[in-house]
């Protein structure tokens, strides 16, 4: 049972109660229009420190006496070494060490299908050796001075040739050498079926098939991979660019076998992640072993072409989506065949959740098959498998929309699910339909024929929408601590980790709102295990979801102790008062209230006042578990239009109306930024990313930043957010869910349905280059004309 | 009321069960031999830190762009400042700011007679500029050139000249001036009285007085007083070498009026503080606005003579004691006349704790008068009062005894008091008893005739002895959190001090002991106020009484969790389970039993482990209040072997056995470190140690370690520790007392009583200089002479 602080209102008169509740029920906190920092738009704690420089990031961390590391990274995409000589490299001066699988511990990696430091190499950028130099310029010069003789190997690139039954075999022996399953990761595709897909396309009045391509993103982070380590005795810090401080440590343990206890990670600030930087890598644990060897920090930073060949990727997909409706637009089957590319070892690559579950229909089979091939591997990637899956979808749907002559936005609303359609379960609430309209309405949807006549000359206009969803539940684990200090100010100690979503600035609001004080009487401490409650990573937008309830629960319990002092103080019962602005009040008498920085003078302590207990108050929060009886999911609908020039090829996107649904609504201006910068990395899916394997060497020819095309200032349209406040009360105590990856979701599909409604033709395939746009319109596949695509029955 | 975890044996079976006590009285840890890790010699686990260097103290934070600030100081005991002319100095290249009364904002110090600067300036040392310059260097080189003009006042630079009516008054104003109390700290003498001192003279067979002088000690910490200041947006971090981060970041936030939750102060290590850093110093104000002024790190370093100067003191006192005893050695009578010296501010100078307290005695009056001067104001210094308190009284004792004709061991044994007779309550234990016979026989105390034979030509052996009493119960407020994680290692917060006395070990060892866990799967964090609770200063010999019993209370609750966690996984009860040496057993067939490490595998979390919602565990103790209806006091008697050379004058100590009782034994190693430690400084108290001031300038001649004269690895005896094992029970949970200070207070008084008893002299003033003990000789004070002494009645 867990004890939770429940605002209620009644006949008037708000009151805060100690409510005892089941862990799987959280007690809400319900919606009001009475709250006083949740919700407003608190400009986010750190941006001052971010803007001004101020904030140290761990590229920023330099120690006295600090060596540098470098790796050696394989060539090739397939091969063994025969012989590996570092004596020319040991022998330059500054160089330290050199490690190599021949003298580094026999640590497994990739879930024991390799090393730390293997003899086979599987990808392009695989670890071969590190230098340790005494400084960054001397370790890369040693590099080239290592000398490896390597067996050259068969290697294969795309998922569907490393399918064939004559494909080069990445891992000797395992199921994947069974016939027919060749590389497959598991032996098996994974499979799904609900309803009778059959018999739903014989109802079918259409049924459409389309084969969907997206190729492999790269996550580019602003701040690529790094990790210092130093020791202390037994004790090691290490700052690393990480989202998740306290698993990074617990892999660290482990891995080296000491403490826990003895293991420092920080990362207060990360120069982004977006599923790269979730769990250790091989650099931090051999930064670690090399600053233990050599009794000296080492640092460890991975350049850009570094980080866009071993540090994970959004995988490639080819996606078969075949799709059946009624002339009323009633969605009658849906299938999936998806064939993901998961890189040299294990990774997911599914992309099926969408098709499963955001429509309502009663007949969907999906089998997705997750392929070995000689690249590396593939990391979650913002709403893995949902902008793939989310993408080929809502393309479908528009052209079965097409078909039944309806609108997009009708047809969407005319399958709308009231259920979780795969768990049997209700929603906790589902805030869609309000994001279609409103959402619609922002965007002028039904006007939108118009604006179709802004089209002048070659450039044509048009408008798309799509929609997503997104399991935000988060859930535990998630601690937090939060002290009342006897000024009346406050601290929040949170496990979590602010991958730039701003968590401090929303943990601050939950904390303050809870307590009753302003957010400026507070601070907050996150990425640093020393110091925080143990928090898991930042990442599937778990993150607020999972430590609001947290933050709230410990200030509750602050919040409990700081009225019991005031009762005291003021002559009245706990049970009676409450907090807010600064104040704690009569709740019966609202009028007779004190300044909390009054009530809490009476812990300040100094010598000769006497057995004073109390100095600081503490409370300590966690995050209970998910309710059992219900789906929680964060929503959105998202809205595009475009200009396509059709001599050029080019596609330029006006502008996105984005609305989301995540629960309550904790600050509008951070939760903004958090659309924004979805929508833009969508748009780089749909317009411009994709990383370019050469068959002939098996190297990737754009990784930087000036081949492989990332989104800039002058790409990015005009993002209109509309922000959907829907206190989620089943989900937790805070009523939140997830929007860290929600906004990017949708993008990529809207703007493809807008291009083909510009152009009259559609590209199966991202990136929506020009080139593509120009073959897609010299095909002429014009989908209206399309014979295999009208009614089968 | 609080949980407390109560280990319990009852017939043969050892079990913890939580016990629901009132906060004042705390459940004991009862002793036992079966303790696994405490009072075990654990050598402290941040000695090699320490020893190689490794250990980083403030002198050793050096961050970039960082800049240095220096004091201009007042080279007159009591002066106004007519003229300030910064001009000069300013205009130093690479000076960046010179502060002063003109510029700097108005923050009253010294309970509010005086400012951060002020211009009357009350000693040699008060501050009058700070300047700040790129590096320490050219801060120093911009002193001279800062122009001051003063008006000279007259001054007055001890504490019996002072009192009197025609001495220059230091302060304007307020009761001092009254008649007869110029210059007394607030006006009057403080008064304590029990029975009828005149009755008791007179039912005396012996009545003697003597006059004892002590001069002022500096405390000469290894690390001199320092501190860096550095700004991050509205968030301080403050380095600082102090006794006390959590109170210094308070006192911070309330000069600064910025909120506690935004500072940050950190002290891993210090190099002593022995009561000079118990609170916040001007330096480090000023380094705080500074670095806010400048936009940079502000470091500022007091040098030797700075530290001597104005860093407090063990204030100078005259004593006058008068004391009266039957033939029997029944004590029937005790006075006190005190005189301290202050110096310039507020401070205390009392003296007569063991006077009052020590020895059973009906009738005892005590006066003490707090006087200024226009010198350094004093601070606590290790036992402070005790020290010179103690020093007088046992050789009155002694001289009682002769008078007697009873040992002197004997004379004490006669007067021992079971009862607290200032506060009418009986003692929660007293183990000086044992202390007195233990040392005596590890000392050969009865047998020591033998070895004043082994005086040869002018060296003189002599033996003696004294007794202390200390309050060393501590107190709240004192909170810990221990965390368990999930590889079944542990971290202990606390929010108390290392200040050298290895608060890191026995803290540590505390929780081991609860946890069951050997002491090397736990680490600790202190000195940080980012990660740890509250805590006091340490000081007063607070810090482990104060912080065992809460971090004990923490590792129950963990203790607690695991036990549940592991009844799940044995189908065991919880209640019939318990820990030692790592693992969770039945305590009904100990047998059954399973690594805490595996028990605590079930926390480890990973992607797809489901809705757990602990991963740590988390637990939070405090120090509830102290015991109403007992006095907690430390213990102990110290035996000393002198050698003293009449013809040089020089006093050799060749010996010190020093028993002690403070409750439960923590660890004998670390307990031996803490006697060595008091016992070298009282040596240095006894025969070395004294500010001397000019009296034509009022300036301190021997502000440096060469002129100020402190023991060395050559004055240093063979200390042998004997160490008394009484868990007190009634103190606290863990039974633990107060060891800090105990040590210091007996060593002068045995030392002066084998001086006086190698000569038949005694020197009435400390330190005993081979001067003084040729002039002792030389007067002839041979004290069975003196007719003043003998019998009035």
């Amino acid at each position: 049972m867990a004890k939770v602080l429940t605002r209620v209102e009644l006949n008037g008169v708000v009151n805060d109660v100690w409510v005892e509740v089941p862990e799987n029920e959280p007690a809400a906190w319900p919606k009001q229009a009475e709250l006083a920092v949740l919700g407003k738009p608190l400009p986010r704690v750190d941006g001052p420190d971010k803007v001004s420089g101020r904030a140290k990031y761990t590229h920023d961390v330099n120690l006295s006496h600090m060596l540098w590391m470098k790796f050696f990274r394989s060539p090739y995409p397939h091969a063994r070494i025969t012989s590996l000589d570092t004596s020319r490299a040991e022998a330059l001066p500054g160089v330290k060490r050199v490690y190599t699988y021949e003298n580094t511990p026999d640590i497994s990696w990739y879930a024991n299908r390799s090393k730390l430091f293997d003899t086979t190499l599987r990808f392009v950028g695989d670890e071969v050796a590190a230098v340790v130099a005494v400084d960054e310029h001397i370790a890369a010069d040693a590099l080239p001075l290592i000398d490896v003789e390597y067996e050259e190997m068969p290697y294969v690139l795309d998922a569907e040739t490393a399918l064939s039954p004559d494909a080069p075999a990445i891992h000797e022996g395992g199921p994947q050498d069974a016939p027919g399953a060749r590389n497959l990761q598991g032996g098996r595709p994974s499979l799904y079926t609900r309803g009778d897909v059959e018999k739903g396309f014989a109802e079918a009045d259409f049924v459409i098939e389309h084969t969907f391509r997206s190729p492999c993103q790269v996550h580019a982070c602003l701040e690529t991979h790094c990790s210092v380590a130093a020791w202390q005795g037994d004790k090691l810090t290490v700052w690393d660019s990480t989202q998740a401080v306290h698993p990074v440590r617990e892999s660290l343990a482990q891995i080296l076998n000491i403490p826990i206890a003895n293991i420092r990670v920080i990362c207060l600030y990360s120069g982004g992640g977006f599923g790269s930087k979730l769990w250790i890598n091989k650099y931090t644990v051999l930064a670690a072993l090399a600053a233990r060897d050599l009794g000296r920090p080492v640092k460890v930073t991975l350049d850009r072409e570094e980080d866009a060949l071993a540090m994970g990727n959004r995988p490639a997909n080819v996606m078969t989506i075949r799709a059946g409706c009624k002339r009323d637009g009633t969605l009658t089957a849906l299938t999936l065949k998806n064939i993901g590319s998961v890189g040299a070892y294990n990774a997911g690559a599914g992309v099926g959740t969408p098709l499963r579950e955001v429509y309502r229909c009663p007949n969907v089979s999906t089998e997705e098959s997750n392929v070995y091939i000689n690249a590396d591997v593939a990391r979650p990637h913002r709403a893995p498998g949902h902008v793939q899956g989310t993408w080929g979808l809502e393309q479908v749907l528009d052209i079965l929309a097409e078909k039944c002559g309806l609108d997009p936005l009708d047809f969407r609303l005319r399958n709308y699910s009231d259920t979780d359609q795969v768990r049997n379960l209700p929603y906790s609430t589902k805030g869609l339909r309000e994001a279609y309209e409103k959402g619609a309405e922002k965007f002028g949807w039904r006007d939108r024929t118009a604006r179709q006549a802004l089209s002048r000359g070659p450039k044509k206009r048009g408008f798309g929408l799509a929609t997503q969803i997104w399991g935000g539940a988060g859930g535990p684990p998630g601690y937090a601590v939060v002290n009342l200090y006897s000024d009346g100010t406050a601290a929040v100690f949170s496990g979590g980790q602010d991958i730039g979503s701003a968590t401090r600035t929303s943990m601050l609001q939950v904390a303050a709102e809870e307590l009753g004080l302003p957010a400026d009487k507070l601070s907050i401490v996150m990425g640093d295990t020393q110091g925080t409650p143990y928090g898991f990573v930042s990442g599937g937008s778990r993150t607020t979801p999972s430590q609001a309830p947290a933050v709230r629960m410990a200030a509750a319990e602050v919040k409990g102790q700081l009225l019991e002092l005031a009762g005291k103080q003021m002559n009245l019962p706990a049970q009676r008062l409450s907090t807010r602005e600064g104040y704690v009040f009569d709740t019966q008498n609202p009028s007779t209230r004190k300044p909390i920085a009054e009530v809490t003078k009476e812990l300040q302590f100094g010598f000769g006042t006497g057995d004073r207990v109390q100095n600081m108050l503490i409370g300590k929060g966690w995050r209970g578990p998910n309710p059992a009886d219900v789906s929680v999911n964060s929503w959105g609908a998202q809205f595009a239009e475009v200009e396509v020039d059709i001599e050029t090829g080019e596609i330029r996107v006006l502008r996105i109306v984005a609305a989301h649904e995540a629960g309550r609504l904790v600050n509008p201006l951070t939760a903004s930024s958090q659309i924004e910068g979805g929508v833009i990395q969508g748009l780089g899916f749909a317009l411009f990313e994709e990383r370019v394997l050469n068959n002939a060497s098996g190297r990737m020819v754009n990784a930087n930043l000036h081949d492989y095309k990332i989104p800039t200032m002058k790409d990015i349209p005009e993002i209109e957010s509309v922000l959907i406040d829907l206190p989620d009360a089943r989900a937790n105590s805070v009523g939140v869910k997830g929007l860290g990856e929600p906004p990017i979701i949708p993008t990529p599909g809207a703007i493809a349905n807008a291009v083909a409604d510009a152009l009259g033709v559609r590209v199966f395939e991202t990136p929506m280059t020009p080139q593509r746009v120009l073959e897609a319109l010299e095909k002429g596949l014009v989908l209206r004309a399309q014979p295999e695509e009208g009614r089968r029955a």
